[in-house]
């Protein structure tokens, strides 16, 4: 099973999915990570370009912390916008991982470079199997299209991983980023749930798991149902 | 496996659950459905007594093509009501059968009779685990209860299971219910979508069916969230 | 009374609101079908060219079969982005027909080119009558625009049409689409629900229907409220 | 046509559906409007019995500006409760009225003599029918039930009536519950929003209207969906 | 200002409201715990009268680690039904403590004990104001009534509060419930998440804090929208 | 504090939040209204250009009754846009102000320039804090965005604001737009509820605040959920 995640920026893989990811990773699966960006707008006393190359290294760290394959696709931080174009640079990117499940950042998320990703690979997820769309790869066709999120009243999940097992390794995968630990700890300002990073990664995940019976979970919805095999 | 599925009037077990009823027999989970009231008010030309006695015989005939056993909990049709005494009774039923899980309506259901026994079931389900709570039978401990329901804008199924294979035999079952269907066509008045019985049903699953990529489904919710074994 | 439907694709206007508009026409009102664009994506070992034609004339049999006109916007299947330009498009096409109503999308359906056509013609709609947005076409005022889509718990048709006289015209404007039928039995996959058209669109209008005493029904909802002439 | 209004106090009529009762009497329909209560809970410097003869009459000449008919069901004002016996009172009213439609409280109204009157009426309506339940009126065959209720999130009318032509009649009905006026005025602490009743009934009717294109509007939601004659 | 908070059971103030009624007691409002039962049916190998006089004792102790007065209703644990003869000993426990707000379970809390001692709360409030229902105490006007519970997508808290400066004393609190900490610990079964009592209850604090900017928070609806002073 | 509204036309600011703008200012707060567009778009027998100095004056007038200063961003009414570019005008105008507050018009609002300014307005703040974004006006930190809109289904109000003691302010700045209340007399058509403007605004106002025990209110949902300093 080939198991393709697109995240806005290094640390939302961790943030959202890092569980996931490394139980698939546990389990024989293929795991790869795509960045829409290196995350290069979230930083002070640096440049772009400088801020850039530390977290493209962070993110690889991080992703092989949690068995995950890396690849970036260059968007700029805090600046994907939604265009025909780039709906077909998502296409390739699908259609060379050729994944059987994708996971992504949910379309009302608030944040705006989370919105648009949702967008792209969603609105690519429904072209990527038409034959008549010539690319450098060809059609795939990937069952389904899963979606996560900070878990409010906008998000709710229904689609709830156990993720007890790998907790350890998420939260080692999210110490990778070191930059942006020291980033949001002097600038926060936005989103000030991140002042404790990985303690709120852990209550999040096990707020989560009360729900489902786990100690740690990992929460989605999905874009298509799927009939279960038998009550769950 | 044990099921036990608590149903309102006779033909409920098969309008909402009686693919998903077949499907664990088939595979050989003992079932077993739990008539609350026999139906026998919803006649005329008759007596109450007489339809108890034509619609139990109904019933049983359509839980043998199920595949379940049948037992009647003597609540009168129509007239369900909810109180801590009648509660103690599903707890007995629950005890006596010590099912791993349950099935019911769902507690929205427009219907007085529906309602009523969601709430049994669901408060009696908070009790039968309850070691100082001494009845005739030990405690025991379903691990969950799931909920049926015309699948509206107030019933939105979040389990739902693929019963292609079990449609044949359940549309068998539902036409044992020869009353019923008699009453319906010539009474009818109250609930229009009865007026084509079986086709009525199959519509319904088939609908339901495409959202999750099945022929023929039916629909749940259930009480506490699961964690699922691997992204559906 | 002039009724203007807006589709993405040919076979849309059948399993969306078919027997709405053969409802219209069979009672005199003017109907016409606006095809955003010829569906001609939608196909194997063929080009673009071939399928627009065929489908094109598929879809003017299957109109004919209604009793509505069509016209054809000429946007590109799978490609149908929001612009202003394009939204200027649908202006015009608006007050070209001066309709009462307006027939279309909703907006929150997942499919790419429903979601941007039911944009564009929700912000056309809101141009149509201004007097200074001087066009090749004077300014028009429909009262309402209706919008269509599969019901499921993010499409709650909230005005339920009966059609059960219609049905059967519905499905025979359905069969005109020849080519599709045989590129979904073949390709399938995206949509599983389209495995058996005729069957799938019968069975959602039966249980739509079930809901408000119709034997066959299709749902929408509506961009303003409007009161009621009396308590339906 | 007959319109059976049932409701927990005096002015809930005129407060909740009086434009809309005024219009059915002014078209020729028979209206009766059953009252639960007296309202005889709601005053101070006074006893029960009397306020319930006050009530009782402001409530008749009320009922008489809108073209009302009155029953009173000798219900206690502040501790209705739901019970079997209860129930049946609600049927045998029906049954005496036979109306066509019913109209009452929605069933999530915080305020508990308007949700149990909401529930009675609710699970009576399942019984009226029924040849079996023989009381002393026949059986008859509501074709719907109407919910009304102070429009916010949890009450969201999908039912308006432009009640504009009647609004006066309403208003002119209200100002005759002089007792409650007068105690709402030295009491309210409840309901801040009795503080000018009349000022209060205007403005709500007046901002639902706006949704609708009315200058004055009631809003329902009903037990059974029912399709259009044609898109309203 | 004098808070009364309503719990079914000991552990219930500790569970979901111990940090807002600590942080109460600490900018000096009384406050007043009313116990409906002393949650004597959740324990094994004891009796119901030995687990509450233990669980008493519990509740006085962690009570008094908040900062807070005690009552006890004397219901029965897992019992708890609603009547209008209940729901009077309700307006008699308000009325005696003349309370300025009150806290208690949600409506729709799946748990039979929680709901009922919402519902017989909230029928309480609207009769406790009425002059002409006359009791021992006088009558008397709180200004609201504040539901807390899970946060799950039944409950979503619209009032946070910051109890970041009292999650400690909270913790401290819910330890002294040392019998049912070892009755979870062992019987477990129905409610997994308590697991691990106060890891969880940090957690559910942290991941709800986090959406509003504090470190630990708890939540809360409320009966009547009131205006802020501010944009808060 | 600085208070910025940023609005599409002129006549929204009275219409969404006057009274809440008006309450700001009478406190000593300083408050801006960014107007979009001139809304030069909403005339006859007149130019873009002409109506532009109308109404630019009109809004001058109507913001120095509510004691707030105004700047015009030149974007084209009926026509707003969301590119990368337009959200960077945003991000200026909000450095420019360096507001502590922004109110602006809620996501899925209907109307196509509320909507996309909604968008602008929340992704720009998404950036404005930046340090590596260097415009010409350095970073800003506003707490948090609200959002206003008309009260219906799919907005409703979170954050109530008591403006009964500015109502009558908020009435005499909408008189302000002479013009626009001319429009809509004579056109009206698309927004049948400005027909009597003041009107309905002020029973917009009481409906709402009667939901808060207040005479008239403003609505508003928040981006941020913040702890309250106490129970409201």
């Amino acid at each position: 099973m080939h198991v393709l995640a697109v995240v806005a920026h290094p640390d939302d893989a961790e943030i959202f999915c890092g569980g996931t990811l490394a139980k698939h990773a546990a389990r024989g699966d293929d795991v790869t990570i795509a960045y829409m960006t290196r995350g290069e707008f979230g930083g002070f006393d640096t440049t772009e370009a400088e801020l850039a190359a530390t977290r493209e290294e962070e993110a690889r760290n991080a992703a092989a912390v949690l068995g995950a394959d890396v690849t970036f696709l260059d968007f700029q931080d805090g600046r994907i916008v939604y265009t025909l174009e780039n709906r077909l640079k998502l296409v390739d990117c699908i259609r060379e991982h050729a994944p059987d499940i994708i996971l992504t950042h949910f379309a009302d998320d608030m944040h705006p470079d989370h919105r648009e990703t949702s967008r792209l690979v969603t609105d690519a997820y429904y072209m990527v199997s038409l034959p008549l769309l010539e690319r450098e790869h060809p059609p795939c066709d990937p069952t389904n299209v899963y979606y996560f999120g900070k878990p409010t009243s906008s998000f709710e999940p229904t689609v709830i991983v156990d993720v007890t097992d790998h907790e350890e390794t998420k939260e080692q995968a999210a110490l990778e980023h070191e930059s942006q630990v020291a980033w949001l700890e002097e600038h926060g300002g936005i989103d000030a749930e991140f002042s404790d990073f990985v303690e709120s990664m852990r209550a999040t995940a096990h707020a989560l798991g009360r729900q489902a019976g786990a100690t740690y979970a990992e929460g989605f919805t999905r874009l298509h149902d799927t009939s279960v095999d038998y009550l769950e």
